[in-house]
């Protein structure tokens, strides 16, 4: 094998799908990368993959002689990383049928060689009928993940939770993620708008949408975490092709294309857990409140997390306050649109925080019951997203 | 005790002082800074103090009634530097014999209020004769010790070796750095330049020297460190005021003001270790080197971390190569200029790294004997530094 490319190419894609490798691999051929050679297209193939998350992506290379071969995906990203800008040969005499070929890697100021692995020991990544692919708007997607991902959970024993729910309904794209503390959700209308007069106007209807399209299924928080990073380097108009199987998704941007395993189970029946009516509302600036909060949290620690919300209409103000017996104490005050009675209420710092975060327009809206029943907040305009946080007893 | 000033002014004192404060404080007053507010001179000093190093600074502050007080120095500086900014109010009641009275921190938002210390538990800095001053130009110090302060030891049990040794006669400022397997040793001479005809000139004849002004002495590195982060904040042409006595030394750069202890024992006779004359030499571009350095060290490992030299005189090249059996190997080359015979030679890769970074110069020359002797590493122009690092066995 010898192909010949430059090394930006080499190294952005290299670092792309350097993401799937495992850092402690179940079976020590996972920690390499598969490259495949070309001859016909001219092209390279990467790919990483760790038996849950797969990771793929092609680019024009000179291919000289064409093969297949695996490299330990750390080494080879941290060479080709710090090689000068310019022309890299990566090559390997004979078939690939060798066991360990050393591969060579050269650029104009000398030459690497790194023990390789035949590429007939690395796992086929898993086969997805792409017969039809479901489109998916390039902000649609970005939006939907930065609200939900957060909330995740990050514990493996806790499964189904560690996914993000995905539901299609027509135009509708809904994301859902809860640990067992808060909930997040956010709805995505992409093709259409709602014009002045309250009717709705397609605006691309070159992506059509049928009821044949919905789907509802679970996918691991981490995969979606990479698709996420995809996207940054997408042009906002672009749309992501997915295709789903009964076990498995993928997503393709370009040439750039990851798959996914699905998660298995019944996820939560989370729209029975969102209120729907409510006491009282505040409306909040939402830099404000996070700077306060960032502030007061300075006096907690694991064992004292709570921070206490105290609304007072009359003046119009919201109060926060941390007591940390031994430290001292904080309160700090924020101008707010209170309806409905006085009361106090008392939150998990940080699960607050992460939710107000997530959140993208400037001012938010707090709906509260009473003080031990959820509180949803929401933004005051633009995306459709309900953040739901339990209480902590004051 | 009560004062009015900036929050930039307390934040960025704060943080500076803070420095000196321990994060595993042998007493928990250490882990506290020293406030005191002086109405007289409408100034407020802050200290943090290890018991080996101390660092004070004033700054101007609206003093409406002067006290002293201590503070928990990590959450004092969270706090401030978090708070938005304007006019900060920090203010306790009762006086100064209060044991743990709660020091109030008010913003336009609101109000923190941290337990604090009575400043009579506060250790005094050790007092230190000031009666003359050495004044150190900024320059000849930031420059001494960042071509030494990388070499000494971080192993608290090499006592002396954890130092800089610092000697000064009459206009040479001399710095020496040693771990026991490298030296690094900075001459810098301010007050005159060699003007073209080789004679020396007298460019600043403000600053006098005189024999009785000469000294040696070991600080250690640690409060160094902090030494050279001051004067990364002072003008080139500014002085630093040091003054010696037996156990202490203070650096004194306007209103910032560092104590140390200096290191008893005698430092080792370093001057004996550097070989004079050579039988080969070897200029190369110093960025180049780093550079291919830091790619073959991907391949090193801790048990492997050797890199291996090879001179051809006649190519006008420098062949450097790393062996790791078991992931593979590299080989670059570079242009230099060589004399003396073609020879192979091993080092340290970190160890080299060190100490080529700390060097200055574009253009910098090795100077060899045999592949077991002390090598030396210097620029070929600029500053006065030399490096002795001891090659590995092939």
């Amino acid at each position: 094998m010898k192909i010949i490319c430059s090394q930006s190419e080499l190294r952005n894609n290299l670092s792309l799908v350097s993401r799937a490798v495992p850092s402690r691999p179940t079976h020590p051929i996972l920690a390499n990368v598969l490259l495949m050679a070309d001859s016909e297209k001219n092209t390279v193939t990467l790919t990483g993959f760790d038996l849950s998350l797969g990771m793929r992506t092609s680019f024009a290379a000179q291919v000289e002689e064409e093969g297949c071969i695996t490299i330990p995906a750390k080494l080879f990203n941290d060479i080709v990383s710090r090689l000068p800008e310019g022309e890299i040969i990566v090559s390997f005499d004979g078939d690939d049928t060798d066991d360990n070929p050393l591969v060579a890697i050269e650029s104009m100021y000398g030459k690497f060689q790194l023990r390789g692995v035949s590429a007939s020991e690395f796992p086929d990544l898993p086969a997805v009928e792409k017969e039809e692919a479901l489109m998916l708007p390039v902000t649609a997607l970005s939006e939907g993940l930065k609200g939900s991902l957060f909330a995740a959970s990050n514990d493996e024993a806790k499964q189904i939770l560690t996914g993000i729910h995905l539901t299609r309904n027509l135009d509708t794209l809904e994301f859902a993620a809860t640990d067992g503390h808060r909930l997040a959700v956010v709805k995505t209308t992409d093709d259409k708008e709602v014009s002045e007069d309250g009717e709705e106007e397609t605006t691309h209807d070159d992506i059509s949408v049928s009821e044949e399209q919905n789907f509802t299924m679970t996918i691991p928080a981490r995969a979606l975490r990479e698709v996420e990073k995809i996207l940054t380097m997408a042009k906002e108009e672009d749309n992501v092709a997915l295709y789903v199987d009964d076990g498995q998704v993928v997503f393709e941007l370009g040439e750039q294309n990851l798959t996914s395993r699905k998660l298995d189970g019944a996820y939560p029946n989370y729209n029975q857990l969102i209120p729907t009516s409510f006491d009282r509302t505040m409306v909040v600036e939402r830099k404000r409140i996070i700077e306060s909060l960032e502030r007061v949290s300075v006096l907690l620690d694991q064992k004292n997390n709570m921070v206490k919300f105290s609304l007072d209409s009359q003046k119009g103000q919201l109060f926060l306050s941390v007591e940390a017996n031994e430290l001292g104490n904080a309160k700090e005050s924020i101008l707010a649109e209170i309806t409905g009675d006085d009361f106090e209420i008392g939150f998990n710092i940080r699960y607050l925080m992460d939710g107000l975060k997530a959140l993208s327009s400037n001012e938010i809206t707090f709906h509260f019951n009473g003080a031990i029943q959820p509180v949803i907040v929401t933004p005051l305009s633009g995306l459709q997203m309900t953040y739901l946080i339990m209480p902590v007893k004051l």
